[in-house]
C-alpha cells in the first residue's frame, strides 16, 4: 500500500472502526484475530495478481494490509504488520509505517508480525481464502481451522456476530458503496455509448472496464458483457456483435478500501429494441420495478423473489409464451424455466456478500436451501432490515440446456406455447440488475442513476 | 475455456505443438508430466482470479485448459482432463468435449483426470506455482517436488531441456508475440493520445488497458503508469497529472494463449519536453538505439546491458551531471546511481520469460549473478542466438533512496555534480523499451511501430 492510498482517507474511518468493534465486543467475548492473506504468483513469484484482503479483515482493519493480522478484544484493536525493509523503497517507493498506519486505523497497539504468536491464546477467527495465510492461522492458533463456511466453537459464534454487524452497512460503508455504484454507472454509459462502434463484446468491455480503471478502482467480479446472456455466468468476449442482438452487461466496480457495485444492463446492439425484445424486456422491467417496490424492513426477500416469479409468469401468459393461472406456474416452477437464478443476493465486501461463510449469512437460523427448481438458487432468504443492500435481478432467458432438457420438456409441455415462444428467438437473454439499500422507511436505489427504461436505453446507445 | 476461444486457431497448433514435443524427445528420455494449475478464489470460492495456466503447460499444450495435464514421452501426446459436469452447461455454456480439445492439440490419448494416476512412473516435472495444484504432482509423482527455481535429478534435466526449447521461439510463439506487441502499442497510442484530457494516472492507465481488453487480452504484468517513474515498481495510479511532470507507462498485453509484450515509453504530461527532459530523454534514447543496434547471434547480452552503461555515463558527463572518464565510471558503477537495474530480460510466455526457474533460464551455464551494485539486477547474461526475444529498456531516475544513500553519497561525492543534477529536478523517471527479437542477422523490434523520438511522441501527445 502506497501512502497516497490513504490520502484521503479522514478520521470517520478509524471512528468507524471503532465503533464496529465496540459493537463485536457486545457479541463477542473472546479475544479476536482476523488475517488480511497475502497476493499470489499468477505465472512466476514475482508477477502477482493485484493483493484483495480478506473482507473480514477489511470490514475492521479498513485498509487493505497485505501479509497483516489485526487482534480485536473489548473494543480494542492491536495491529501486527511488518514495516517494509528499506531496500524496498526502490522498487516501491516509500511506504507509511506501521506505526502511522496504525493511526490511520486508530490501533492501540502495533507490533510486528512475529509479536502475534504472543497473542493468540483463546482466540477466535475466520480462515481465509489465501492457502499459505490459512496454514499460518492454523499453525498460530495452534488448532485445524475448518473452513469458512462449516466454522465450529468460538470460530461459530464469531462468525454469526460479524454477519450480524455486516448484514446493515454503516454510514462510511453506504460513502464506499455509492462510489463504487456510481463508477459502475459511468461504465454502463461507457458501454451503451461505445456499443455502436464496437465489433465485438470484448470492444464493450473494454470502453466499460477502462472507466472502472480510470477512477482507480477494479472490478468486483468477472464482468459479463455478451450477446448470449443466457449463458449465465459468460467469461468470454469473443462474440462478434450483430444488428439484431441484445447485449447483456453485468459489470461492477469495487473501490479500493474493497466495496462492491453489481449492475446489470440489457441493450440493443443497433440502439433499437425489435418488438420481441421490448415485450419480454417490459415484463422483467416489471418484475425489477415491483420488486424494488416492495422492499422495506421485515419484508421476507424470499417473497421478493417469488414475486419476481410472479410478475414474470404473467407477463410471459399475457404474451402467450406461457399457458395457464400464474399462481399456479409458480407453484410447478414453470417461470424458472425462463428465469432459472434467484431475485439477488447482500452486497457489501463482497459481490456476493459473506459467501466465504456459506449460506450462513444468506439464510437465516434454520432455514436451509430449497430443492425447488424455481428457489434452489435464491442465494438470500432473510427478513429485510435496514442498512441492507441486496441486489434486485430479475431476468428472462432462453437458455438450451433448460428448454432442451426432456425432462423439462416432458413436465412442461402443456403450460409452454412452443410454437409462440419460437417468435422470440431474437431473445437469448435480458437482466436487469439495480443495487438496494433497505432503508428505515422503505429503500432506495444506490444505482437508480442508470436508467432502466427502453426508451431512455435506447437514447443513451445510439 | 469456451469453444470460441479456439475458433481461430488452425492446423497450425497442433502441428507446432508436435515439432516442440519431438524436440523435447531428442533432449528427455523420461516421461514428462506438465500441470496445468487451476483458479484461485479471490474473496471468496466463486469469485475467482482468471485462469492463467503454468506457461510450460502452455508451451506443449498450447491451450489454457484448467485443471489439466499432458504427458509427452517421446513425441507422444496424452491428454488428461474432465469433460465438464452437464450442468455447468447452465451456467457456462456449452464448453468443448475432451475429445475435441485433444483433436485440436493433436494428442494421441485423451483420458480423464482420474487416469493419470496410472500413468505417472518414472516422470519428470517441474512444480507449479498454484499451492493446490503442487500438492496433487506430489502425491501422483509420490515424492516431494522441490520449487521450480530449485530442481533436481530428472526434474532438472526436464528444466534444462524446457529451457533449451523455449529460449528460441518458433514460427507460432513469434505470431502470438507480434500480436501482443500489436495490441501493447495501440495501448500506449492511445495512453499517449488520452493524456491531454487526463487529470490522474488512472485515467491513462483506463485508457491503456481498456484497449487491451477490447482485444480480448489481458494485461502480462500489473501496469506501471505513473509521474513518480523513479519508483521502479509502482503500481499505484493515485497521483494526479502537472503540467511538467513527465509520464512513465509500462504496460503490456497477453494473447489468450498466453504469450507476452512489455513495453515502456515515457512522455511530456504538457505534450512538450522541456529542455532538461528532453536532455536526459536523449540519452536514454541513446543507449536504446545502440543496444538494439548491437543486438545479434553470439553477442553477450550482458555486454549490452554494460554498452547502456557506458552511454548513459558518457550521456550524463557530456550534461555535467558525471565527471571523469565514462569508463572508469562503468568500472565503479557510478551508471547505477542513475540506471540501477538491467537493460532487460526475455520474453515469451512470461513477461521475465522461465522466470519461475529463477535463473537457471537467464544465466548461462556456470554463471552467477554479480554482485556488483551496476550488475547485480541483470536479468539476462547468456550468449544472444536466433529466436531469442529480449527486452531492451534503459533508465534514468533519480531514486531518493539512492541518490540520497549515505554510502552512495560518500563513493560517489567526486563523481557527480550535485549542484548540476538540481538543475534536473523534472526528470523523475525515463524508460524507453522495447521486444527485440534476435535473427539469423541481426534483430527486428516487434514494437518498432510505437515512436521513439521526442518529436514523434510530442505529436501524439498533443
Amino acid at each position: 500500500m502506497n501512502l497516497d492510498t490513504t490520502r484521503e482517507i479522514d478520521n470517520s474511518l478509524s471512528t468507524t472502526l471503532q465503533q464496529r468493534r465496540q459493537k463485536l465486543a457486545e457479541l463477542v467475548d473472546t479475544p479476536v484475530i482476523l488475517w488480511s492473506g497475502e497476493s499470489i504468483g499468477r505465472n512466476f513469484p514475482a508477477n502477482r495478481f493485484p493483493f484483495r484482503a480478506s473482507s473480514h479483515f477489511l470490514y475492521f482493519a479498513g485498509l487493505p494490509l497485505e501479509k497483516a493480522a489485526i487482534r480485536l478484544e473489548q473494543g480494542k484493536l492491536n495491529l501486527y504488520l511488518d514495516d517494509a525493509p528499506p531496500e524496498a523503497t526502490l522498487w516501491h517507493g516509500k511506504t507509511p509505517t506501521r506505526e502511522e498506519i496504525a493511526a490511520m486505523i486508530g490501533a492501540d497497539r502495533a507490533y510486528p508480525l512475529v509479536e502475534l504468536v504472543n497473542h493468540t491464546a483463546n482466540a477466535a477467527t475466520i480462515a481465509v481464502q489465501n492457502y499459505h495465510t490459512y496454514q499460518q492461522q492454523c499453525q498460530l492458533l495452534n488448532r485445524t481451522l475448518t473452513p469458512a463456511n462449516a466454522p465450529t466453537g468460538i470460530d461459530l459464534d464469531l462468525t454469526k456476530a460479524i454477519i450480524t454487524l455486516r448484514l446493515s452497512h454503516d454510514r462510511f460503508a453506504l460513502t464506499e458503496l455509492t462510489k463504487a455504484a456510481q463508477v459502475s454507472i459511468k461504465a454502463h454509459q461507457s458501454g451503451m455509448k461505445g456499443t455502436s462502434q464496437a465489433t465485438t463484446e470484448a470492444e464493450v468491455r473494454g470502453a466499460m472496464e477502462g472507466v472502472i480503471i480510470a477512477h482507480n478502482m477494479s472490478c468486483a467480479y468477472g464482468s459479463i458483457v455478451t450477446v448470449h446472456g443466457e449463458v449465465l455466468h459468460n467469461e468470454q468476449y469473443l462474440h462478434s456483435l450483430q444488428t439484431g442482438d441484445l447485449l447483456l452487461a453485468d459489470v461492477g466496480a469495487e473501490t479500493p478500501l474493497g466495496w462492491a457495485a453489481d449492475i446489470t444492463r440489457t441493450w440493443a446492439v443497433s440502439g433499437k429494441f425489435s418488438e420481441t425484445q421490448r415485450d419480454l424486456y417490459q415484463v422483467v422491467l416489471a418484475a425489477h420495478d415491483a420488486c424494488i417496490e416492495k422492499i422495506r424492513p421485515g419484508v421476507e426477500y424470499r417473497d421478493i423473489h417469488l414475486l419476481a416469479a410472479q410478475i414474470i409468469a404473467e407477463g410471459l401468459v399475457n404474451l402467450g409464451i406461457l399457458k395457464g393461472n400464474p399462481d399456479d406456474l409458480v407453484a410447478m416452477d414453470a417461470h424458472a424455466l425462463f428465469f432459472p437464478h434467484g431475485i439477488g443476493h447482500l452486497l457489501g465486501l463482497d459481490v456476493h456478500d459473506m459467501e466465504d461463510l456459506g449460506d450462513l449469512a444468506g439464510y437465516d437460523t434454520e432455514r436451509v436451501r430449497s430443492d425447488r427448481f424455481g428457489l434452489g438458487y435464491l442465494r438470500l432468504d432473510r427478513p429485510l432490515r435496514p442498512g441492507m443492500l441486496v441486489t434486485i435481478e430479475p431476468g428472462f432467458y432462453q437458455v438450451p440446456a433448460i428448454l432442451n432438457h426432456p425432462d423439462f420438456r416432458h413436465k412442461y409441455q402443456k403450460v409452454v406455447n412452443w410454437k409462440r415462444l419460437e417468435q422470440f428467438a431474437d431473445v437469448r437473454g435480458i437482466r436487469i440488475e439495480d443495487d438496494v439499500l433497505v432503508t428505515e422507511s422503505g429503500s432506495e436505489v444506490l444505482t437508480a442513476a442508470l436508467p432502466t427504461k427502453v426508451e431512455e436505453i435506447e437514447a443513451l446507445t445510439s
